[in-house]
């Protein structure tokens, strides 16, 4: 219940304050220059505590590869990398372990299992998004070789919207946004949220550009179906759309409807897919985070006694996460096209056939 | 790849105009008493030809189930059923079966596979999905035992929201309407587009009421992610909202935190599921269909040769396909519910040790 | 917990007494002929009444494909095959439906499920293997475009063994006997059990030939291991042994390590697999089944009220299961091989690299 | 490819000479004591080094536990445990790094892959067994509160025999020999392979008692079936037998078939597997290893550039690997075992029903 993925499958492990998180990956074909630098690179743009945007909490995210790798290069054989939680400090948690803090997982935990890791909300903490981020560092190595790229940023935050989508602006912005224009207004809100103790939700845009047509496995394995859940399973995700999306259900179908020439879609409504498989054309989402629920402002819930409680939470956390949310829904279109990628192989007969013969 | 699920599980197979479609269902605990009218008249809120906002084409639906039920209680083995294609017509698809429809999934199929069936669209056409709906209705029998019912219903057809929902009346609502005091405009843009030879959007909302907290795996067999692969996998479906969804990402912290009380949530911005389980409150959906591809304007495409052509399509369409997607959505919703329902029993030491000492 | 394979999956469903028995075969590569004469010859091999040495029951086992097909190729869908079981007769049970048979489910289904399908055996009937050599006619027809074949015969029977392996000659045997030199000793073995109301036991020889080099995914999903595991798995197999098997326990390592030279292995005491992967050498197993468990003498046993009871079983059942088991024995090793060739295509970053270039 | 088990599942990652080698368990129910030093003791138990029947290898095995464990118990979040390869040389493979070595995967990883990491046999080294080990010993600690124990031992080494099962004489055995009557003879056969610079076979016997009838999902999930996979899949298996096994195919139907009464089954020629699921008596197995492939005597073998060479291998090679290996079938059983005993707990309507009820 802890992986992702039928061919390029991931499983991660580790809490927010245990010993260390890390991730497993399967299925990384052999001979893939396993670039460490880069996974490092991917994990320090998800990293918090780089600007006044995110939390005060420094983590260092430092990535050590136990397995799977030699002299540079994949195996084929599971690829295991650790992230060792350094730095944990040992807190009093007295104030929150009985209590189920609102728009937190406490009560579900403590609901199934009959106990939790309170500390730092335990396996349920976006902490554990950097080993995502991990597998997905290496998925986006695949998928370069072929020739895919994956990008994502921020287009809108506490309800302001970005009228356009630059993703190389993104990169270098420091709450990855994707329109200049409206940057300024988008960082201004973040921070009186942070002013007032409160939060702020958030969308993120993703596109994987060079997919080739035929990605994505009918009927229940399709390419939209398992983006839609990759994108919903990332921490605080609450609303997910695939081209048009939402804007889709209220036009015609001769609105609707991407046109085709010689030279491809005349538009692109579709995102990229059509009856769960790529279409060749660029795909395009968009995921809705809700505002950090960790807020500073008094609340009200019940503890694991049944009792009322009025409380304030204190600590670090995000004012908005789908800042740090736009690295983990790249990592994630990164694996599920990998997964697709090489699952996709043996669809005809013609090239089971080629690949057989090839290596005779 | 045409399966759903990890302990109820379901496969489907079939095309729109080969013999039969159908379901085999895996995992269905033995002892559930299996009401075949209840399966046939599930089939029967799905089935096309009711009425002027559906397709004309009849189609009977005739469920036939073929193992796994011993003297009208299922036996813990495989549950088949079939649904023969009886009246389906040899048929002249010359003017199609070179065509790429835009918005359909004639292109992808041919790049994947090479070939394609292309009478009806084959594995692609919605009618498909009356196997889901025959697996969703065994999966609504064993939910019913544990007291969850879910619902669904149309909230918005070309861009015209209800205000109000009414799980009730939608069930005799001949477009499965949510709100009775917009139901007659929504008609109207139906018929409409009908006879503008377009086709217009629409969304369906579903909900489940009577879950029990702790539903759902965590990390990665989430019960809101798995519910969004289950809906985003539906034809035609391009958005998914859980709880509030894209309107949470608008709100402050302090405005989407649901608040808990002894009497349970005060809000349910989260929609009944936190940290991908259920929390106890109301499982709430909405999912936004894009209008009919099948549309008898002209319009622009190229045909396997890599020609481009101009083409108006003639036969019979559902001018919405969000009426009797809503069916289908219901059904996707049990499926997701009855496997997490069933994988959850394992999760307590507790529990096992319980179950265990009860059969000694 | 009724499918088997990843890649090229089958699952089954159906009861001996049932309606029908079947299968559904998901990941069959688009565009592979589909030979239903094949397919229905396979059955005949393994369909029972057909002589002295298998039960005088007659069962048509007539195969019909519900879909997956179109103009005699396969699409890529999934292939359901149905078989009726048209010829059962409402019968009178009572004899034996509150009775645990000795060496049959009849105990353990009931422990599980609570209750059974006592009719003939219900699931755990030998009659679904006929789906499974349906399945593995589909698997036959795809590793025969690879240049594998799988061949097997009936290698000992009530402890009297062949000393030569002609797997041509089996084909025509009346009990696929290996060695005609044995054969009339076996045959009377069988019918001296028959007399006597009793059963034997028989070994059965399974190989593949033609297998490239590289099939086979470590660590956990070995085709060593699944082969065992697919063998295990049919009715009455008690023990399984690949290439030299139990005897290499007894060799030294200077004996039953296989030299290789320029011209292939020396020896083939693994049996074509190293690692659990294909080694280019022939694929050998031996499986081992027990007596059939319906014998007609009289046995000690309990109801299922707890009360001892003594009982003489009435009917008609084969005198020897290994005979048909060997056919089933086939169609398993087809299984597990068509599904490591289609995992086997990622396994290279090259290979993948030209996959997708050759698309392009 | 590199996970086992459905509800109880593990993966291990990991090469002989990488950083470390190590497993994720997931599916553990919350709230079970982890006993860390009996984790230990298991590794221990498997762990080369210890006498002069084993290779003279020091491997200090120890294990750490990365998450998944709360205050000692397990939280229902994965198990994740790393063992460092701490003591590891750079050393000279030069000799092997070209040379397939016979009755070693080298071909196999090399065709599959391309290439491959020789130092040590890499991923196929009998060093990743230590990962099932520690995976097994959590398994085990859940057996225990259901009141199932698995125990093991040597039961034939090159040939010789036991003629009693002693599982508690085996414990102490410095070879885990079943029969102190034989134990000497068995052990002079090791030592005189290792003077000859060649190595033995062995089988070895695992059972497992206390478990109740019921476990084991047919049909392709089978018990019998999931525990020849597991046994299978272990480095130097060839064959395995349940209950009688291979001498169940040489005796007669009325010999055969276990008999029952009010006490419970006469015989276990069942080896307490009926249909695929446990029936309530003891389960037995047999598992047959070949003599160690790494022998010191001049062999003939060709280098991936397809000269064909002679050559005698160097190092430290346990003599026997049966004996380490007798641990490694107990772990295995343990987590079949573990798997089936989740899985199982959705099989009946009425258990699901009590199930929530409970909760309510």
């Amino acid at each position: 219940m802890n992986s992702f993925g039928l061919k390029f499958r991931f499983s991660t492990f580790g809490e927010s304050h245990g010993a260390a998180i890390g991730c497993v990956v399967d299925g990384v074909p052999s001979g893939l220059a396993i670039d460490e630098e880069f996974i490092q690179s991917e994990l320090d743009r998800r990293r918090p505590g780089q600007n006044e945007f995110s939390t005060a909490r420094k983590e260092s995210d430092s990535v050590e590869i136990l397995s799977g790798v030699f002299e540079g290069f994949s195996t084929g054989t599971p690829i295991a990398m650790v992230i060792y939680n350094r730095d944990q400090k040992s807190k009093d948690y007295g104030s929150i372990k009985d209590l189920f803090r609102p728009a937190h997982a406490d009560l579900t935990y403590f609901s199934k299992y009959g106990f939790r890791d309170y500390r730092g909300g335990g396996r349920s903490s976006a902490r554990e998004t950097a080993a995502r981020v991990a597998a997905g560092a290496l998925a986006k190595l695949l998928l370069r070789e072929v020739g895919i790229e994956v990008a994502s940023g921020v287009c809108a935050i506490d309800g302001i919207e970005s009228s356009e989508l630059l993703f190389e602006h993104a990169k270098s912005s420091d709450i990855y946004a994707l329109d200049p224009s409206c940057e300024q207004a988008q960082k201004d809100a973040i921070l009186q949220a942070k002013n007032d103790h409160d939060s702020v939700g958030g969308v993120v845009c993703v596109r994987a550009s060079g997919v080739m047509a035929g990605l994505g496995e009918p009927l229940y394995h399709k390419l939209d179906a398992k983006l839609a859940e990759a994108m919903m399973g990332i921490n605080a995700a609450k609303a997910v759309e695939i081209g048009s999306g939402a804007e889709s259900a209220r036009l015609k179908g001769s609105e609707n409807n991407d046109a085709m020439r010689k030279s491809g879609f005349i538009t692109n409504n579709a995102g990229g897919i059509l009856g769960g498989m790529s279409s060749g054309a660029e795909i395009f989402m968009r995921v809705h985070f809700k505002p950090t629920p960790s807020i500073f402002r008094e609340q009200q819930s019940v503890d694991l006694h049944g009792n009322e409680v009025e409380f304030s939470l204190k600590g670090r956390h995000d004012p908005c996460v789908a800042i740090r949310g736009s690295i983990v829904c790249e990592a994630m279109m990164a694996l599920v096209l990998a997964d697709m990628l090489l699952l996709n192989m043996s669809s005809k007969l013609s090239s089971v056939k080629s690949f057989y013969e090839a290596k005779i």
